[in-house]
């Protein structure tokens, strides 16, 4: 990868739980964190909800709750159950990104950066990243 | 938790490895960061490295390689494969947030705080967290 090219920060952590007002139980009453609003994301099948950590720029744990009709999350709480899901990087061009991972034979899972609750991105599969999901993404201001 | 006591930031998310030379073909030949020295932590029976992102206070990646010695962890590669292991917050005072955590009733799997790579530490269990391997470090400096 090319120096400008390299991953800048990791945004986000996510985790996938089956209802975010439980999870927040322990991740806001217990540890003490501030979620920011909970969010649906219909193009995604999701609700989401941040917390934020360390102030701007921070990098922030994500809830993820699939909705009903999200077959392919659904299969993963039921394989693997509530848990850590995936890393996203921060890079500044995705287009770029994306045409350097292709040129590397990296596992990308999108042939188009696709559109994501913050900005635009792409995900590499966990058998090019010693199993864990990846995110790469441009954030949007 | 009192403000005090909540998290400040992530500090590390960690992904368990067979290899870590062998995992840094992706994370530093095809993604490009450069990852501190690897390192032997004898009392913990792994080889870690550190991949910094963000600048100074910016939440890194630690690759963690089990000894052939450590049990626990290479049960852990055996059931569920390479992949994300746990993530690491940092706090201001151990000992108070340990206290904090017993008095919620928190699944803590230490009874005081254990000397990791960078500091003081305490693990909870993923029964309390969603799924979550959750270490609360309190960093030396």
């Amino acid at each position: 990868m090319s120096a400008e090219n390299t991953p800048k920060r990791i945004d986000h952590v996510a985790i996938i739980v089956r209802n975010i007002e439980q999870a927040l139980t322990f991740y806001h009453d217990t540890l003490g964190i501030e979620p920011r609003e909970i969010k649906e994301v219909p193009s995604e099948q999701v609700r989401i909800a941040f917390l934020p950590m360390g102030g701007p720029g921070g990098s922030e744990i994500e809830l993820i709750e699939p909705a009903a009709t999200n077959a392919s999350l659904l299969k993963f709480l039921e394989k693997r159950g509530e848990g850590l899901h995936h890393i996203c990087l921060e890079v500044e061009h995705i287009d770029e990104t994306l045409q350097e991972m292709q040129a590397q034979e990296a596992p990308v899972l999108d042939q188009q950066p696709r559109l994501a609750a913050e900005g635009s991105a792409i995900f590499i599969h966990p058998k090019g990243t010693n199993g864990v999901l990846l995110e790469l993404l441009e954030k949007k201001d």
